[in-house]
């Protein structure tokens, strides 16, 4: 067999076998699934007039998000990108600080960092959980950085790292007990970025509730949706009233007085779009049951195609599997290309992984530890379709 | 008559004045009117499964909000307080700049400008629109100000003032002649926070189109809602693709990638959220005929409540009247806190006006000029009860 040949084959395989799981194609890569009561709660919504900053599905939202997670509490907010910025200045995130954060994520992560005014300081990945590695990243911050004051400083910038957001990439869970004894250890605050984990454990724990705070998102592609949306987990009472006052415009209680006592923010989950995910929380124990049959299919299809992995959840983590990803061995990784443009052409929408923040015009000064794996990893993934129609 | 009864009797005859038009309450004082097609589109929205950032209705919502108010483009967005981010960052404000805005109005205005890391430099405004007073202005800027290589710099920070940002309160236009030559005369951009203005006509023209952008709000509490919602308006297209590029995360266009050019803002408005508003657009001429209808209700009960002014659309405009608003004479501004306490007692929900920018913590120590219009408007606004229901 020639290489070309060879390389037709991997790409045919890979097609052959999502056709397999999926059945003929157009597929999309992730679509929202509205099955349950998103008809009826969006109706009552609208019915009551109170679609906008006040009403009964945002704060029932809260309740049942903070239920489902086991977090303290839920505050719902406009998306994911407005979770994490809030996060950020609560954990005390301040202009010309550092923050730790993946190289390989969506940008949003990247992003907040800079609304607070600081700088994304990027590190390494591991393949076991596709987030940050925290054996390199201790290595690293041993030799890069040093503790003034009860503060992590870098060596290089003399600017204070603040703090350290790890992100569960596709819904696996990353390292967290390794990540955690690197915060405490080297005086960092844990921001959890799990936009893409509702429904993920690690040690039977739900994702987001591990750090001082975690930050969920309800965008379109998303495990459930609320159109927009987000959400801050925590366990610190006084953090959770802090978050619903800055993402409430800061304003002061009164029966007329228009008081705001700091800088605040216009980012509250308005009720309409609260009322659809009420309807989708509902349907999550069922959505994250198709996640886990899909992820079994596509495991008993791809076994057979060499080369290829399909990525599972790490040991003693349960995922939400909420995009599937197939991971191209090294000798495969230059057919990347290939595979996606045959699959799309198929009619099977697949994607590689986000560019890597440092390789984006706005962050490629931002500092950053050796990125081998993470590098490794952008060229080596493919998300593959994810939907839940048809499997649940 | 003793002074204690006389006053009671103003609030009384206030009170009395709204019973008179809006019936026995409990009334609230502003909540949206959904009589048209509201379900009809949310529902085809929600079977379509496009609930997100990409849509038919938001691309729609844009095309006949640009319409209505004559703008060449329109940009959709989470809330008016994200619009008058990106406007500001487009209009090109910096870190350690300032920018003009009215001392009397909501803090997202001036919250706005701390987002772009710049200071709000707080301006007075005039009885006449409620808006900020250019002849004062022009004034303050003479004396205060000085031109370098083409910035206006403020003698007394030596930062420079990038922009000027006149809102539109309650809906009544501003003396934008008389700001567009302040603007132009002292190298000032002019950006429109049109939040409270939609429907709202300077001489024939509407609001939000006179400056390089305006900016619109469709919160639950304005004269049309999208829940939570906001938009952009501008006549340049390429501002307006700018702004479109920075609204969605500053992605590139491709079929898979992930590459984003800048630092970009998860600011669109949900498709959701559009098919409610393309609903309200159809009913917004409905909307304002009412509020207009109302303005008359009101004037005719008000006429014999001696030392109350209700307020009306300056000459040359057309106000939408969002929200109705009394103007006590000085020698009944000591009345105000006893008439919202009537009022609202007496189930009419009325408020004043909001606190002074320059009287909040946060910003009590920026810059600005004599404010003594504003702060006896501060102290003689009364809002009162604004809905349409039962009028139209």
């Amino acid at each position: 067999m020639t290489m070309v040949s060879m390389h037709t084959a991997v790409a045919e395989q890979v097609v052959d076998a999502i056709r397999s799981v999926v059945g003929p194609g157009p597929v999309t890569l992730h679509e929202p699934s509205f099955a349950g009561n998103e008809w009826e709660y969006v109706k009552e919504c609208l019915d009551s007039t109170f679609v906008s900053s006040v009403g009964k599905f945002v704060n029932r939202f809260e309740v049942e998000l903070a239920d489902f997670t086991g977090a303290n509490h839920a505050i719902a907010v406009v998306n994911g990108t407005a979770a994490l910025h809030v996060a950020l200045k609560l954990a005390g995130v301040k202009a010309h600080e550092e923050v730790l954060v993946p190289a390989l994520t969506f940008v949003a992560t990247a992003n907040a960092v800079t609304y607070c005014g600081a700088m994304p300081h990027f590190v390494d990945s591991e393949a076991r959980t596709l987030g940050v590695d925290a054996t390199q990243l201790r290595d690293y911050l041993a030799r890069q950085t040093e503790q003034r004051s009860g503060h992590c400083v870098n060596r290089s910038t003399g600017r204070v790292i603040r703090a350290l957001v790890p992100m569960h990439t596709f819904g696996h869970p990353v390292d967290l007990e390794g990540l955690l004894a690197v915060a405490r250890d080297f005086n960092l605050v844990l921001v959890e970025d799990a936009a893409e984990s509702l429904g993920s454990y690690y040690h039977s724990q739900h994702t987001g509730t591990f750090g001082l705070m975690g930050t969920l998102s309800f965008n379109g592609n998303k495990t459930i949706t609320t159109g927009g949306g987000g959400a801050l987990l925590t366990n610190d009472g006084e953090l959770a009233r802090h978050a619903k006052h800055l993402t409430t415009t800061a304003k002061l209680p009164h029966a007329w007085e228009y008081r705001h006592d700091e800088i605040g923010y216009n980012y509250r989950m308005p009720n309409l779009n609260a009322a659809l995910g009420c309807a989708q929380l509902e349907e999550l124990p069922l959505i994250l049951a198709g996640k886990r049959e899909l992820f079994q299919r596509y495991s008993a299809a791809f076994a057979s195609v060499e080369g290829v992995t399909l990525m599972a959840e790490p040991k003693q983590c349960q995922s939400n599997y909420w995009l599937q990803a197939l991971m191209l061995d090294a000798e495969q990784a230059n057919q990347r290309d290939r595979i996606l443009e045959q699959a799309n052409a198929a009619g099977f929408m697949t994607r590689p992984v986000w560019v890597l923040m440092h390789e984006l015009p706005p962050f490629s000064e931002c500092p950053r530890m050796e990125l081998t794996c993470a590098q490794l990893l952008s060229q080596s993934l493919i998300n593959i379709p994810s939907n839940v129609r048809g499997v649940i």
